[in-house]
């Protein structure tokens, strides 16, 4: 692809609780993936290994989204796989953030480990700033810190006004996954 | 692809004036994909014709969505442009929601007919009442009727928290395009 090197990238947040911040996050990279334009996308929580509709369908485009989380277990007190596998798919983006060649970079529900504070917020303030001028960044979850609300270029709240699991509907394929 | 029939097909409505309307349906366009459902997506506003990131990677997940707007001119109070790509893009639709090999069917930016009254509302509900029973629907645009809000499974309102053009950049290809 041709760079153009007068735009700047810009920083994306997709926060609040309604749905459609990831969905959003995986338009951005479609979008993206039709101009050509290199496109990276890790995911915090999601359970590593995770084959969803999204996986399957980037690979099409030739992107590997890659899930990283420890998958949330809430069975115990102790966060040490949780932290470790928020540092490992951190390390992956930080890596991204550093590569010019990369064009989009997409922090899948990122704003849990920092709001839980497994990433320290300064270590990832820090590398935003200091990636390439021309790069993306789409960052998604609730309850942003308000320091990465303050460095986003774009901010979308999405706010839930109706939900299909509080009308008895199960979580459908192609829809939620 | 096996037509789970216990599943219920949902109708998804972003709207709100924040980003990411488009890119959320876009979103559920990349994961349906990904299970091979069958996905159409008419576009109510975009000029036809358009060629964007999204129009051509979609293609390569064999997805052809079509524009079909008049533009938005502006020009003139002569609607007739407008109201007649507003009905040659519902009767696309309508056609699909009447078709059971359509797994999932995304009307872009249908809210603005419906506000403006170039489409009447009425025909809508009962097209979206009457379609098959596991087809998804995803309709996006500002300013919804709450009668699309009525009829709506979920339904997500986008607020736009900060955005890029009130800073003085310009849009950017790959991210509004």
């Amino acid at each position: 692809m041709e760079r153009d090197e007068t735009r700047r990238g810009l920083v994306i947040l997709y926060t609040g609780d309604g749905k459609g911040k990831t969905s959003a996050a995986l338009g951005m990279l479609l979008r993206a993936r039709g101009w050509e334009m290199r496109v990276v996308m890790r995911q915090f929580v999601k359970s590593r290994g995770l084959r969803a509709g999204e996986h399957r369908a980037a690979l099409r485009l030739d992107v590997a989204i890659r899930a990283e989380g420890a998958g949330f277990t809430n069975r115990s007190e102790d966060r040490t796989a949780d932290v470790a596998a928020a540092r490992e798919c951190w390390e992956a983006c930080r890596a991204a953030l550093a590569d010019p060649t990369c064009d989009v970079l997409i922090c899948d529900e990122i704003t849990y480990p920092l709001r839980y504070g497994w990433l320290p917020v300064g270590e990832v303030l820090a590398a935003l700033r200091d990636r390439p001028a021309h790069q993306h960044v789409v960052l998604t979850g609730r309850d942003a810190l308000p320091e990465l609300i303050d460095v986003a270029d774009l901010v979308t709240e999405m706010r839930m006004c109706k939900h299909p699991h509080s009308l008895g509907v199960a979580a459908q394929k192609g829809v939620e996954f």
